[in-house]
């Protein structure tokens, strides 16, 4: 299955060249799996779907250091009918959709109860899109039941829906979302925003 | 039939918060005839589907002004079928879906031939997601054919397709794509990034 994402750090900052350019170190760890190609409006990271979240949340992180209000946006995707399949795409073992939606989604609880702590606290705001026939809703309101239950639930938009929490447990959630529900060989696609520091609170 | 847009604007200096507000006057000719709601993630734009690109148009390039790198981030939707109906979204009469998809085609590319000049050039980003049943591929193709022919073309990329040229043609191409293709009563979505006067020109 493809997967990846087109990825982009909007910091508002009259230097946000230096802290976008310095924040790239944060994929370091990740480029050896990943097929990463950069144009003037995103960065496309095509690799392994349960890293891409992770990879996005030391990015962001990184370029929000020192309080600089910074937006990450991504355009999530996974089993796009027009993309090739890639070996590198390849979904880890044991992401079994033949488990119950109520067990998928104790699974994804846990994971993101288990997610490490960044120290930076983001708001996020996500549309989930099941392409194509064979996503069967019931999955659609598993995936809503999760991010209620999430710790991270912010509230219901017009349009989206928001998160809000340490970083750390936000991207988990988020990538327990984009993993767990939806059709397993389907088409899903999420229209992601995350923000750090914004001088508008909630 | 519902539409909308959750609109972000990122000015890349330090004085965002002076962009952003000083730029939303540009909002002001629209007022009447939508629903503004505004939290610290995006603007909830409600209205009529032919004047939200015109809206968001106007708002970027106000934001965009003194040559300030400035993305606008826009979730748009039309026929969500989670949202109410409004008679604010009602469609202008005369967009008839009726009318063969050939000379739609013809229709649009001569809309957006008799676009404003805005003396502002943009690079665009989009992602257009037909949800549920009933959008046939031959609107989704016909709309392809629209965009490849509308003047401001850019690429395929993985997950999106990039448009260039002054912000009067690109939006006026956008908002053709959303209006006139797909299926007239279903569920569509697009994922859209415009940005103004980056460093890293392509």
């Amino acid at each position: 299955m493809f997967s990846g994402a087109q990825v982009s750090l909007y910091p508002m900052a009259d230097d946000f060249v230096r802290i976008i350019l310095s924040s790239l170190s944060a994929l370091d760890p990740y480029r050896a799996r990943f097929r990463i190609e950069t144009d003037d409006l995103s960065t496309l990271l095509v690799g392994p779907p349960q890293e891409i979240f992770p990879a996005m949340r030391d990015l962001h992180v990184a370029a929000s250091r020192n309080n600089v209000h910074c937006v990450l946006h991504a355009t999530v995707s996974r089993g796009c009918p027009g993309e090739p399949d890639d070996p590198i795409c390849t979904p880890i073992a044991g992401r079994d959709f033949g488990t119950p939606i109520a067990a998928r989604v104790e699974e994804a609880l846990a994971n993101v109860a288990g997610a490490p702590s960044c120290g930076q606290v983001v708001a996020a705001q996500l549309s989930l899109y099941p392409l194509g026939a064979g996503h069967h809703m019931d999955e659609i309101y598993g995936c809503i039941d999760f991010l209620k239950r999430s710790g991270v639930f912010g509230k219901s938009k017009n349009f989206c829906t928001t998160l809000r929490g340490d970083a750390g447990a936000v991207f988990a959630t988020l990538s327990e979302a984009f993993l767990r529900f939806g059709s397993p060989a389907g088409h899903l696609a999420i229209d992601l925003t995350v923000s750090a520091n914004s001088p508008s609170k909630a």
